[in-house]
Order: C-alpha cells, then sequence, then structure tokens
C-alpha cells in the first residue's frame, strides 16, 4: 500500500496512474479521461539529498527541521525552464509526460524524508533531548500543467480533481506508520516566498505533531472538558449566527474571516457537516467545494485587483489522536493590507506570538464582499 | 510614580527629562551631560487615536489586537520628514528639542494603550470570551539623532545610554498595575516591514502574557519539575560546554546561535550572571554589554557585506509571576538567508508552527564567526 497500486480509481471519475522517476521517486497523474501514463523519465539518474535533522527547541518545546540542502533549490526559474511544466522537446523537467491534468509526486528537495524502519520520535527531555533524522514526506502538487494560470484560474472540474488528489494523497500518507499529521497547502506569490511561478501546491506529512496543531489540540480538550462540545463546531456556529463575517457560502461550505483574524485578509473555509480530514467529506461536499473555492479566491484577487499573495491551508485532525477533537478547514491567509504595504510578522508576533492586527476583521469581511465577479 | 519625575539621575552618568508633548504624550531625554531640555512642542493638538481591542483567537487562546487606526500610519517617508529627527527650523518632529542623544515617547500610532481604570482581562471562555480594550502601552526608543546610522554604528558610550533607557522603561512601566510583560525591541530593515528608516525601537508593554512567553513558561515549569533546574541556565550552559554555535563572549556576556534555531541567522545574548530582566542587571554586567552587542551586530552585517534586516528582542521575565522561571536574553533573528534571498513564513511555518531550517545553525555560527571586524 506504501507506494499504492499503479492504477487506482477515484471519486469524481478520476483515476490516478503512478511512474516511477529516474531517481526513484514516484509521480502521480490524476485524470479524468483514461489517458495511458507511459512516458519515461529520460534524466540521467541523481542521488537523492541527504536526509535532515530534527531539533528540539526546548525553549518552547517544539521540533525545528533542519533541511541544509535546500539552501541550493531552484529558485525563481524563467518560464523556459520551469521544472512544473510537462516534458517538451528537450527540456526534460519533474513530469515526463507532454500533456498532464494533476500530477502529485515526491518533492526533489524534501525537507522531511521517509525514515528508516526503526525510527522513533525521541522523548522530550528539555537540552538533553536527542537528535533525530527529520522524518516524514513532502509531495509536489501541480494544479495544472498551464503555467500562467493560478488556482483562481481553474475551472471547477480541474478543481474538483485536485480535490481529489489532496484526499487520495491523505489516505494513503495517513497508512505510514511514522506520520502522525497531514498537511496540503499552498503558498502563492513571491511576497510569500514562493520559488516556483507554476500554479502548484506541496503536501507536507510530519513524523510529530506541528506546534500549531498541539495548541490548537490543547485549546479544544479544554473546550470539550468545559462544554462537552467541539471547539471548531462552536466557532463556526458563532460565525453563522453573527453574520457579519460570512464572505461566501452554499448548501454545503460556509466561508467567513475569523473573529480574532491576524492577518489583513484571512478566511475560513469549513464544511457544514464537520469531519476530521479530506478523507471523511461526502461526496456531495466534495462536488460542492469547487464553487466556493474559486469564489474565495477570486474575492481575494479582486480586493485590490492584483492577484493576492496567500497561503491556503488545509487544517485537518491529527492520524492517531483525538480526530474527534480537530475539524476540517481550508484557512487562506494574506499579508497584503493595502495596494503596496504588505502585514510583517515583525517584534510582537515573531518574537512574542503576540498579533497586532491592522483592520476589523468585519471591515476585511465587506470588502471581500463588495468584490463584483466577472462571470 | 506613572509619568515619572521630571528629572530623574539613573546609572553610567545618565540623566532623563521628561516634558509634555502638544498631544498629551510624553517624551523623555536621555543624556550624558547637563542639557536643559525646554523646548516645546509646537505642533497643533492632535486627538489621541482610538483604543482598539482585544479578541480571543479561541481556536488558540491566545489574544489578538486590534489596531484599526494604523493602516494610516506614516509609511517610509523621505529622510527630509523624518519624524524622529530633531526638530530643526520648520519641520516640527516628534523631538521638539534641535539636538538629542537617546528619547523614548510615547507611540503616535499605538497598538496598546492606557486603559480605564477598572480595566480586567476576560475570562477564558472559547468563543464566548468577553472582547476588551486593547491595554497596555507602546513607546518609540530613538537610538541616536542621526537619521543615517544605524544601531551598530553607534559608539559604546552611545549603547549604553540605550541601555540605561531600555532599563528605566523596563523599571518604571513595570510599576503599571494593567502591565503583565514588558518587550524591548528593534526592528530594522525594510524586508522586515520597518516603516521608519531613522535608527529607532519600540517598547510593548502588554496586559496579558504573550504567547510565546507563556509556551516558553509552560516548558520552564516543566524543566523545573523534572530537573528542579532553570531550563535557560541549563540552555546557555549547554552551549559554552558545546562551544561550536559560540559567536562572541567576553567576561559578562555570552553570544551563540542556539541548538535548534528557527531563522537563518539567529543569536542569543545573555549575561553570564542569570537575571529576570533589564532592571536587574548588575552594574559591571551593563558596562560589558555595549562590547558585545556592537560586536555582534557588526558580524551579522559582515556575513553578507550589507546591512542586515533583523528583530532584536530582549525576552524578560513576566512582572508578576514566576519570574524565577525565566531570565533575560537578547534574541536577534535575521531573515537573509543568502545574498538575495530571504527566508520566509510560508505554509509549514505560518499555519502549522513547524519552522523549516535551511542550514545547520552551526554553519551560520561559522559564518558569523569568519567575518572579519573593521578596528
Amino acid at each position: 500500500m506504501s507506494h499504492g497500486p499503479a492504477r487506482k480509481t477515484l471519486q469524481a471519475g478520476v483515476t490516478r496512474n503512478d511512474r516511477l522517476m529516474s531517481d526513484g521517486r514516484t509521480i502521480r497523474y490524476y485524470d479524468t479521461e483514461v489517458i495511458p501514463r507511459t512516458a519515461q523519465d529520460q534524466r540521467p539518474q541523481e542521488d537523492q539529498p541527504e536526509i535532515g535533522e530534527l531539533r528540539l527547541d526546548s525553549l518552547l518545546n517544539e521540533w525545528v527541521a533542519m533541511a541544509p540542502h535546500r539552501q541550493s533549490r531552484i529558485f525563481l526559474p524563467p518560464k523556459e525552464l520551469c521544472p512544473l511544466c510537462p516534458t517538451v522537446g528537450d527540456l526534460l523537467t519533474e513530469v515526463p509526460e507532454r500533456t498532464y491534468n494533476v500530477v502529485v509526486f515526491d518533492n526533489r528537495s524534501p525537507s522531511l524524508r521517509p525514515p528508516d524502519q526503526d525510527w522513533v520520535l525521541p522523548k522530550l527531555l528539555g537540552p538533553s533531548t536527542a537528535t533525530a533524522t527529520a522524518a516524514g514526506k513532502c509531495e509536489v502538487v501541480c494544479f495544472t500543467q498551464e503555467h500562467g494560470k493560478s488556482f483562481a484560474d481553474l475551472s471547477p472540474a480541474q478543481v474538483r480533481t485536485v480535490l481529489e488528489a489532496w484526499r487520495d494523497r491523505t489516505s494513503e500518507l495517513s497508512q505510514l506508520p511514522y506520520i502522525e499529521h497531514i498537511f496540503p497547502f499552498e503558498n502563492r506569490g513571491e511576497e510569500i516566498g514562493v520559488t516556483l511561478a507554476h500554479p502548484h501546491g506541496q503536501i507536507y506529512a510530519y513524523s510529530f505533531l506541528p506546534p500549531r496543531v498541539a495548541r490548537m489540540l490543547e485549546a479544544a480538550r479544554n473546550h470539550k472538558e468545559l462544554t462537552g462540545r467541539v471547539l471548531y463546531d462552536d466557532v463556526v456556529a458563532r460565525e453563522i449566527n453573527e453574520k457579519v463575517r460570512i464572505v461566501a457560502q452554499n448548501q454545503h461550505w460556509i466561508a467567513f474571516v475569523p473573529f480574532a483574524s491576524r492577518y489583513p485578509f484571512e478566511i475560513h473555509v469549513a464544511p457544514r457537516t464537520a469531519v476530521a480530514d479530506l478523507s471523511e467529506l461526502s461526496l456531495e461536499a466534495c462536488d460542492a467545494f469547487p464553487e466556493i473555492a474559486l469564489e474565495v479566491l477570486k474575492r481575494l484577487d479582486g480586493v485590490f485587483a492584483i492577484p493576492m499573495a496567500y497561503i491556503a491551508a488545509w487544517h485537518q485532525a491529527p492520524i492517531r489522536e483525538d480526530r474527534d477533537l480537530l475539524r476540517l478547514h481550508w484557512q487562506i491567509t494574506s499579508v497584503r493590507r493595502a495596494p503596496g504595504k504588505l502585514k510583517y510578522l515583525a517584534g510582537s508576533e515573531s518574537a512574542m506570538g503576540a498579533f497586532i492586527m491592522d483592520m476589523y476583521p468585519e471591515q476585511s469581511a465587506q470588502q471581500l464582499r463588495n468584490v463584483v465577479l466577472g462571470k
């Protein structure tokens, strides 16, 4: 199961075909038509980079991943050298086929890598905690073969295929014994540090509970004890009730600016029927996702009439513990606070963790609602 | 006591003179010679901006400060309109005097403001937690009147005066009943979001425990229970013992790249004799600070031979609880990882709190030690 079958049928008419790359990595083609995926990776074999380290920051009891091989990773190449475009002619890219819909392949410069079989996370003992190899898995998700597009330009059917790929990866990565948490996300825009312009996202599968997830779990546990209810359900109920921060909605999803957002533009997109992760979404909820996803991203691009730099993050429940305490939601945060101005994480945010917001969430929800969408 | 005496004598021959600004704010002149500070603020009276809100992000149980009036604050003005230069001729700046050494004045666009007398922080109750006014205090610290200089260009005597100002503010702000934590810091460089080029820092005095301090306290409490020792003392002892990450040292201070640093260049500067905050430093430690502070900042500027963008953060123990568990240290973090490349807080760092480091701390310590310092 760990590499999946060579061909697999998923929901919404999507099939997946797996191929090996010349350095041993796997590429998975997600298609809605039956397309033979037989192209060979023509590139010479290449050694995979060394695995990094997990070191404990004992002052906060948080793991930090050291991935020094990433310093030399490719940085904003010109369009004609894009490694995420299909392979056409002499330029051998990460995708051997001449066309593709959606592909997911193992990251060439992964921060986290599959460890040896006997790998275990060290016990937390303060400054004397042992160092571990940086176990986990990092994958790249290409949303479309078209270099100049962005997620917001995809058709609803394309978004549906991307969703199916995310769901498939979540299910399969959940089976790996060293994985604790799965995080599909997209960084968009140079302002946010994107090093490749081609529309793509990533999946990080962590071998430890990410610090922010650990804190969300703690808050959810307290709330459960206090009220018997799931915290995120109460948060969504409040937003539905107060209405002022809702940005978009349909029968299965609701999108709102959170009551205490940390960024000038922050949106949560949550299913009305709460689930733990992408793999648990109903067929109806899946089919209703493209509409709200595209609306939300177009509203973001519309606020200042320029492509909005954002981080779009899928929050899921951890794989192995407290799956009933955290809920699936898609959190989109943008650092742009005005047409030439970004919100920076400076002293207060970075060193103290105390966020200062330059506008009220109700104002940003209003601005997002005011965007007139083309059809 | 809350406004301090009009004239106050501090250590190292520094005296402080207070003046009222025309909108009711206070400016404090720190000088080493006796200089009469009598200049009047000639600007018309101006209403102070409305106080913002503290809202609880219940998903993390963390307060977020809403300060919407800050949207319109002044943004990278040209040198001849700098509000932090002394007042010369017609340009009426924040500093009415024609010359100054070090001044500290109340921020004109504060994120946090002194509240009404009956202010209390609401109880944490999840999504139903009440909203509070954004209580606290924000001050601006001008390091020198010379617009084109930076902290690293100051003379040791000037750094000593700045240190005395930080110490004085820490002592005085600690007396305010609504203050829980005091945070003097400097953001340096446009890459980090600095909106005024004049060499200056800020002081945030929070009415709540900043989230990162709360987590450091939790780790320190666990360590104390487990070992009977103070966590930060053990961290410093380890660095002294392992040597490989030490960047600079003298008789009273040690500067090192932490074992699990989160940024390409991160340095902790800690006193060898542990104290809770700036006000507790011995006279000898104070007098030995300028040397190591200047060395560390010059090494940072030397790594890529360009002024390094950084956040320099004073971590202090909270005012009211567990003062024996946290230790004073000066943490300098830089996001520059290579000459044209910044480290961004993207998906993994921002949404998951899981930091990925592009180099080993030992490498960055080596690079810092390799910098050849001018005299």
